[in-house]
């Protein structure tokens, strides 16, 4: 910052800058086409689109790079998958998410939802099922299966992207999100003992097999059987969970409409971590909805969560 | 907030509950009508929308009301007034307000940018005029004189509606805005000494005569004369300023492409406030261009400004 003297237009001299502050490393990155950069809270808010091998379209995620990240410090990551309808854009825009980054010193990386643009029947139809609606899973339908890989796009794919073209911290990554992100997160973690030091959510659908989104978007992607269901959904994945201590934060808005029609089950959850010991806090927040205003309103409780686990 | 025990989805007991908080008080506020409320930050963030009589249309409104103004204390207004293209959706989504409206216990007004669907030939053909670009003034051409009163709706209509109908403060106000918004800003301080505590502007239309965006809007709106475009550029008004101190806070982006162009002419505002011992921090901030990113990363620093003022 630079206070303004009188006709002064002329910027700060430029300190030297590290390979991540400069703009022709962006063609040099692997795979990745920059769309956009905005200086937000003395980092840089990206986005970036590369040609997924795993749902063999083009995909879009935001990362945010703190000031350190952009001189070349290498800084803990925390994942944010959004829910059903949104796009890369959402948590970008409605979070608040770019403070805390900078706060906190995180890297931000948040994925689009789902495959988009893959010319398959159907596949713009519903707000709860196809785009914007890819449930973090990897199908097995023959209709789906090409494209529709969110699991491993969001637990393989996309992490070994980031760690190779920014200065990540491999084993320092916490992972978050809403709604459908909200069980994307609980799933990533359950299913992949170790890989992420934490895990919190926001509202999440917490048993997928009981709810009415869940049994549409599990019984189109991954076919008829249950058994197979089973194991996307959070509830029943910690009855079987066999790693490093998880500690979830979950939040949970009381007038949340989604809650009232039993899409979200969140006491079911609560019920298996009881039964399993899994140590869950679960705060039911009166008042509020299913709405970015909720979830801004506790961000700054989840990054302060991760960073417990991911600083230490 | 409460934690969750297993299986009690039941909400916390109700207090006793202000007019503020019932739903049902909505209904009676004079001539307001409820869009949309959710809680956030532990206030609410609030849509109205009502029957202007100072730009003959429908006009919307945000406001965040702290849980204090929720409780009936009454509370300063920090009053915001958007740029070019937006409605009043753009602050309540992007700049992290209702996060500083809880730690500031500050409500938060926000206008519409301009009148909206008034049948008038051409409204809504450019992005610089007419539809989302009034210019805050009141226009004096026929063609639009009916309906572009924006300068009499946010310094006067406004302002009684929200005594009326809210837990305000009258004589502890403070105005901001952004660009086209930031010159509202300016040009409502400057025109009505004594009437806002405090007022600072993000990367303002400092100088709107002599600017494209500004000649064009007041060529349409006031006609050809420029001694009447004179009565609305703070760079002029400056110069005739005769009220209690302001102390004007202004940021600025560095890599502002409209600044690049032209079009805010910073410079000529810190000028004539040096000539007219007009107290003007601007701050030139490198890296940041014109969009809300670079707004919400010193809105904080605007709020403490305004607070200085208003909490004193």
């Amino acid at each position: 910052m630079r206070v303004f003297s009188l006709g002064a237009l002329d910027h700060w001299r430029r300190s030297p800058v590290s390979k991540f502050r400069e703009v022709s490393a962006i063609t040099r990155m692997s795979k990745l086409t920059l769309v956009s950069s905005n200086k937000c809270f003395g980092g840089e808010q990206r986005v970036y689109s590369h040609e997924s091998s795993e749902v063999n379209c083009t995909m879009k995620f935001g990362v945010f790079l703190p000031s350190d990240a952009l001189d070349g410090k290498k800084l803990p990551v925390f994942y944010w998958l959004s829910g059903l309808t949104c796009t890369e854009q959402n948590f970008i825009t409605k979070a608040g998410g770019q403070r805390l980054g900078a706060k906190f010193n995180f890297i931000i990386v948040n994925p689009d939802t789902s495959p988009r643009g893959c010319n398959i029947e159907g596949e713009d139809d519903s707000y709860d099922f196809g785009s914007g609606a890819g449930f973090y899973v990897d199908s097995t339908t023959d209709k789906w299966k090409k494209n529709y890989r969110m699991y491993s796009y969001i637990t393989k794919e996309l992490p070994a992207l980031v760690n190779e073209n920014f200065p990540s911290i491999p084993d320092r990554i916490g992972i978050s999100g809403h709604s459908m992100g909200g069980h994307g997160a609980l799933i990533s973690a359950l299913k992949n003992p170790g890989m992420f030091r934490s895990v919190s959510a926001f509202a999440p659908i917490s048993h997928p097999t009981k709810c009415a989104w869940g049994k549409k978007c599990f019984g189109g992607y991954l076919g008829s059987d249950e058994n197979v269901w089973r194991e996307y959904d959070a509830t029943e994945l910690v009855k079987s969970y066999n790693g490093p201590p998880l500690d979830i934060l979950v939040d949970q808005g009381a007038a949340d409409n989604f809650l009232k029609e039993g899409q979200l089950l969140p006491e079911r959850l609560m019920e298996s971590c009881a039964e399993s010991k899994m140590p869950c806090v679960m705060r039911m927040q009166e008042g509020y909805d299913h709405s970015y205003f909720f979830v801004s309103t506790f961000m700054e409780d989840h990054f302060a969560h991760h960073a417990k686990f991911l600083n230490n």
